[in-house]
């Protein structure tokens, strides 16, 4: 029996599906193998925190797609894709981390038995949870099939969002608004971080009203002072001390689907150089929004950041943002473009990006972002609407 | 300068990359390359949610280990590993994510450069995080060198803890009690399990006293009824019905050390199944914690705890449990030894297991597990120390 708790319609699968399919045959693949969980849970349904042992969904183009895990996880499986039973497959438990058998030996069979040991098959080389041995196995297994590199198919297809995703992602700029509020009003000379930490996670995850808050693919990251320049240093035990700067990079989490926000609350006065930063960052996530219209680049945005912040001295050379939407862990980004000067991709209306430009210096840091929209025309629409400056709290 | 707020002593490290060494000479392994985020923590200090791109530790017979990521990364790495900052290495921010280049282009440059070009390099074919095609771009990039499968070489020294690892571990039985104690004062009928979820992060994160609580590498779960069948659902806005039992699947977590923990809780009165199930559990978990004596394998558990089981008429399939200590997402497990029927490593002082025999039947589920100390003789301990029952709440 399909998932009764979809988070979308039958017809949006629909759409997903035919896209893919569509990569597919322009890359000339017969049979795709997708294992990240994102493209997983964006083709199928599927949701499930197993993505630490193998599995995958296998898309054909005559064919319902068929998920493939372990056993114990075929359970969930048939309870949240939108397929039928019979579209789900399970390798027996003793395959889990076993040093005497893989779980794509019988991925395989399946392969094989379906018709496609000598086809060109598709799978993400470059993605998480697909491992190197993964590929050798499937390589021994399938020796007259071509594993054609497919890595990041399905994530392209993800790029222009459905009004149902921007709705989602709506809702999550909700819980991110929120999160920053009770940063705001919480953090204090003192307070030790981990029960900062606490009501961050109790914020994201109560949500708003009915909208629930999902678990972010990044846990709440809030460096202060020097540590700052290191952008992904987790919390400890450690108070907020006076003088000091602390960013606090964070999503909101909506049935997956990730609005990421990031905001920097000195607490006292803040020096002079900060303040520098502040203003030069600002103007450029100014022009940066006004440069996210239909047409332009990625790398149009990142320019247009670059200009304020070299006459105010700042030279970063890291990417600027990136796509966001569905994620699981490691990453909330969707890893196809990012804002950098040789990313070339054009801006059409519906894609989402993470608009991120972080200040990581050599003894300081300062993170001011938005997750933006781009829209029909006009420059993109800020999908989260809190103050864009750097927060003082005497 | 190196990290100075190590969790461990340099004594301690050195103990670790003595081990490593070692069984790199087994192994015929002239230089080790990890990409998993637990073992590079475990040899150097590192920490930071930095294991979404590429990045990892090179381990030599003859030098101090060599970090290696991201450029903004290494900031978080001079701040956190034991080695001096020459130790440190680091890529341009543009190979992040491109389509265009690898980073694992510039990892082979500094592997040829070092004269490991032609030797025999060890790789993690079987990890998390090290990619299909990070192997394939090694495997281009140096062919004059053999990539020998090192999946687990660093697991594997990980088995027996040190004294110090076992403060933690105990440090983070005390936040999974909390935690557990947490979720029985609050469970009730009507109350949403995303306010729950919101307890449970708090409980986990604020920690005891002065012992914070560090993010666990998988998020609670809390399927309840039918769902329960499914190991690995996620919570949702639903509210929890009476009549109805769910399990909670959590770990406190101090410095990255797991100690994790199961109980199921029923509202209202228990149908004769259950209790039945309970009966036979928890008499096959006292069997377990007697055959989990040095000597005997990881097996005898599994058969002790099968006994039990069997008599009630439940034959279940799935390992009952494996290796815990320092993890990252996404498995708070080693890795390395599975209770089940076909592992016959011989337990030791000194190891710790999650001993975890969970029931996932066709429409209802409960886990009642234990977090385990292998000890000088009799029976393993019991890291966690809260009722060993199915709890009711009325």
């Amino acid at each position: 029996m399909p998932g009764q708790f979809l988070p979308f319609s039958a017809d949006e699968y629909a759409r997903r599906l035919a896209k893919v399919r569509q990569a597919m045959a322009l890359q000339e693949i017969d049979l795709l193998f997708i294992e990240d969980p994102s493209n997983m849970a964006w083709v199928t349904g599927y949701d499930g925190w197993s993505f630490y042992v193998h599995q995958g969904v296998l898309v054909f183009h005559d064919a319902d797609p068929l998920w493939w895990g372990r056993s114990q996880d075929a359970h969930g499986a048939v309870r949240t894709v939108w397929m039928q039973d019979d579209c789900v497959a399970w390798y027996p438990d003793h395959y889990v981390q076993s040093t005497m058998c893989h779980p794509m030996e019988l991925l395989a069979a399946i392969i094989r038995d379906r018709g496609y040991g000598d086809k060109r098959v598709g799978v993400e080389q470059e993605n998480y949870y697909f491992t190197a041995k993964a590929f050798l196995t499937l390589q021994q297994e399938l020796p007259d099939a071509i594993l054609a590199d497919a890595t990041g198919l399905v994530n392209w297809q993800r790029l222009i969002k459905s009004d149902d995703e921007i709705a989602y992602m709506r809702k999550a700029a909700r819980i991110s608004e929120k999160i920053i509020d009770g940063i705001v009003e919480h953090i204090e000379p003192g307070a030790r971080k981990a029960d900062l930490v606490a009501e961050i996670y109790a914020n994201a995850v109560r949500g708003i009203d009915d909208d629930w808050g999902d678990y972010p693919a990044i846990v709440p990251l809030l460096p202060s002072g020097s540590d700052a320049a290191a952008p992904h240093l987790t919390w400890d035990g450690r108070v907020f001390e006076p003088g000091v700067a602390t960013f606090f990079e964070i999503a909101g989490c909506y049935r997956r689907y990730h609005t990421p926000f990031c905001r920097t609350v000195f607490l006292g006065t803040p020096p002079d150089y900060l303040l520098s930063a502040e203003a030069a960052l600002i103007e450029g996530l100014q022009a940066g929004l006004e440069a996210a219209v239909p047409g332009n680049t990625a790398a149009d945005i990142a320019r247009a950041l670059a200009i304020p912040l070299e006459n105010a001295g700042i030279d970063r050379a890291e990417r600027a943002g990136y796509a966001i939407g569905l994620s699981y862990p490691p990453d909330w980004g969707e890893r196809t473009v990012s804002i950098r000067n040789d990313d070339l991709t054009i801006l059409e209306p519906g894609m989402t990006f993470h608009f991120m430009p972080g200040l990581w210096m050599h003894d300081w840091g300062l993170e001011i972002t938005e997750s933006i929209l781009i829209r029909e025309s006009g420059p993109a629409e800020c999908l989260c609407d809190r103050p864009r400056k750097l927060f003082v709290k005497n």
